[in-house]
């Protein structure tokens, strides 16, 4: 008779392996999604739309399999009776949360969402384009209800918003991000307007931010792959490719960037990119040995938010980061930079505009204004305490109280994002939260690192990189985010350290 | 009770639903084939193989599903009491063909082949380098072994080879072939004896073709884009992208083609792009409305080679083509082509090497001997007339026979290929068979469209283009090579319309 142990790590095994098999099932419908925005000839979206339904239709069918199923109870035996480590554990229970939000849901409802999601983005694109919300209304209202319904069905009868949180950050709630959240206004919302009497002075005494046009596209294609590898991200693994809007895809070995180029804007490219390796770096910094499991996946998007971040913004728009890019931009674009200073080529990297009413446009101060306004917003429909209609009219409020403006139209305001219309809630508090963890681990790693500074002057970032490496991304998903920060930082997830940071380098 | 024809016709919507199924399932694959070639970072082979590994799983599971044979059985009884059409017979005599095929081979034979093939490929590599055959020799006999076992099972018990050709060619087999290729071999050899004694004379005067150095890659790339654009590949439904092998891989909305540009050979682009685009227009021209069906499938590789060649040789190696190709190629490179004359540059795309060893290089009056090599020796093998430890004499002596010259070592003889390292048997003979159908089709077309040489010499290509979707590309699979060749041309598939058409453009 076998013994019990060995029984125990057979199951488990067989439990990783088909989670690996979901995964690479998944990796599958990712570089479709990716080769239909990079490469996709334009006739060929039907053609596309097949497989990627096809490929959707037999995740699904992997991830509900009853055998799926039975390898999770039995290993949950194993754990309750003592026989798996901490490790398996991890790995189990988000097994069994996985398994049980996929198969909890009829396949009725999900074709519902899907089928919404789809029309929806149509009714939303025509909708911004008239700019006319009572045309979407109906689109946000129908998600709304189907969010409560897979709310109740999973579990979270009374805390729906909680479940579309979950879902990106698993473990967080609105209750816990709605704390911070006040405390970060409170903070940001005077920083942002002392900001923007400064900037407003400058402008009247006609400075501002130097115009940059006609910077040659292929030194800039050069700029950034070299600034990229520099960072660290490796391109034996990895790709740079351009798209229409910029993205990271791919795991493990296979790691593809995209992003943009414009001839009038070298930083675009140059920081979205950056952005873009930054969760590149993430990725192929996850235990490969794990792929599938949760130990070998980010710990969510907050979490994977804060590596972009950190490497866009604490990173690269440094003083010391630019003395060492500045003079290979003069290498490259020794016309195109001829009359602009180094002083001014820093600034432009941290111009900030305030008065804007674009998010996907914001500066770091004021993109967390943009996050804040939703999230609230999203809070309140959830909470019922906001009705649909009254949306418009809500959004143009806060966009007043905390960016100091009203939209002249739904195209700049309430529907400006592509979110709501695929019922995709509970998604935009990452990106702030994942500002409020970058800032947190860039104090940490000054501190852990002191000559981190000289070594970005020098273009050399591996000491970061390596602290990251072993810090956060070994990690996978052990941990949430609020655990993943105390444990790195010896701090709280919260505020104070994205307010220090944010005043320190945009405070004068 | 619904009446009969209804059933009929729905059993027949189901059973093109699976095709349509396994086909969109397939062509995931390919688009993993095709990114593998063109995008693969270097470090992600093992991530790549994975992938394809399960979706090669997922094909098979669903090409050997019970409710397959099940519709299948069902519409051959609707067939047998007439209650389906003719088109239909086409495609359900296609699908028990397949599906017999797949699921009488058990799965152990077909993991064998798969793993034989996969360190086939490297021990080939190996002994090619190594110029060693005794090294790969022991391959070859398994996997002939595995040919003929699958050839038992599949109920072509005494004639494996024939079991190897109709993989790729439904329908042909040796006997026919070998009777075609006596008489091609008859006439080709003297022929390219006496191109042979022609081109030495004039090598011995000091004329030859010229040298091309130094052409500027964009430029080439504009080139071809152009050209392939001008003969009818709609990139609206297709892409050319850069691999290290040419080739053409997808089908419907979304055919892609690779080529490779040297700058010191800018008529291997060229070429190799009209090759791949003769393969991607007859993609592009198979009905859509039956894709996954035989209708809607090439009819074999010997047709599908006839349309590359056709393109090709036929079309883009004319004086006619020529005439207009020139002026484009003199405006993009003005430098490079200053002292190349008009016929020295139509010559170098009509230059014939005699005395080369390797297939992939041999121009297209050589390209058939070595199949002709190659077609006799797999048929010897097959029929145990000839044993593996004597292929590479009988190919040294076969080349000597028909190339005039025997191979310095293995390297460039007998291991040149990669075909036989993946039990690829049987392949060869469908160049030869596209050459004589694409010279039996020229002859067609030239006889139907009068004008067709003034159409070429002012860039117009929708003539035959039109002419080839109509009695070609719109007929799928629903005959075989040698029932479509006579269909369009009137004639029996044969070496005469060849070596008529060569005698022509190199006789002199």
């Amino acid at each position: 008779m076998p013994n019990e142990a060995s029984v125990n790590e057979k199951g488990y095994e067989a439990l990783r392996e088909r989670l690996r098999r979901l995964q690479v099932l998944g990796s599958v419908s990712g570089l479709l999604g990716w080769d239909e925005q990079v490469n996709l000839p334009e006739g060929a979206g039907e053609q596309r739309a097949a497989q990627a339904e096809l490929l959707a239709e037999l995740q699904h069918a992997a991830a509900t399999d009853a055998g799926l199923g039975a390898a999770i109870t039995g290993c949950e035996q194993a754990l309750a009776a003592g026989g798996l480590d901490a490790d398996a554990r991890v790995v189990v229970l988000a097994a069994r949360r996985d398994f049980d939000r996929v198969t909890k849901l009829p396949s009725e409802l999900v074709a519902e969402k899907a089928r919404l999601s789809s029309e929806g983005y149509h009714v939303w694109a025509a909708a911004r384009k008239a700019r006319d919300f009572s045309a979407f209304a109906p689109v946000l209202e129908k998600h709304l209800a189907l969010a409560r319904r897979e709310a109740a069905l999973l579990g979270f009868g009374d805390r729906p918003y909680d479940l579309a949180i979950d879902r990106h950050d698993p473990g967080l709630t609105a209750a816990q991000i709605g704390g911070l959240f006040v405390e970060l206004r409170a903070g940001l919302v005077p920083l942002a307007r002392r900001i923007g009497v400064r900037v407003a002075a400058a402008k009247a005494r006609g400075e501002g931010p130097v115009a940059m046009r006609g910077f040659d596209v292929t030194a800039q294609q050069r700029v950034v792959r070299a600034v990229t590898a520099r960072l660290g991200f490796d391109y034996k693994r990895g790709r740079l490719d351009v798209s229409l809007h910029p993205f990271c895809e791919g795991s493990g070995d296979d790691v593809r960037l995209t992003t943009r180029f414009n001839a009038d804007d070298p930083l675009d490219a140059l920081y979205s990119s950056i952005h873009e390796a930054g969760h590149g770096l993430y990725e192929q910094g996850l235990p490969l040995a794990h792929a599938g499991t949760a130990l070998g996946l980010a710990a969510g998007m907050a979490v994977h938010e804060s590596q972009s971040r950190l490497w866009e913004n604490q990173v690269a728009r440094s003083q010391a980061f630019w003395s060492w890019l500045e003079p290979m931009m003069r290498a490259e674009f020794p016309n195109e930079l001829s009359g602009v200073s180094g002083v001014a080529l820093h600034a432009a990297a941290n111009a900030v505009e305030p008065g804007g009413l674009i998010r996907v446009d914001a500066d770091e101060v004021h993109y967390n204004l943009h996050i804040l306004l939703r999230f609230e917003l999203e809070r309140r429909l959830f909470a019922g305490t906001l009705k649909v209609a009254d949306l418009p009219g809500a959004w143009d409020e806060l966009s007043e109280e905390m960016l100091g403006r009203r939209p002249a139209h739904a195209g700049e305001g309430v529907l400006q994002d592509v979110h709501w219309s695929g019922g995709a809630f509970g998604y935009f508090p990452s990106y702030t939260l994942g500002n409020m963890i970058a800032a947190q681990l860039w104090t940490a790693a000054r501190r852990a690192l002191p000559g981190l500074e000289g070594e970005f002057a020098r273009g050399e970032f591996g000491g970061l990189l390596g602290w990251l490496r072993t810090e956060v991304h070994a990690h996978g998903r052990r941990e949430d985010a609020f655990e993943l920060t105390k444990r790195v930082t010896g701090e709280t997830l919260g505020p104070k350290a994205l307010l220090a940071y944010l005043e320190e380098r945009y405070g004068n």
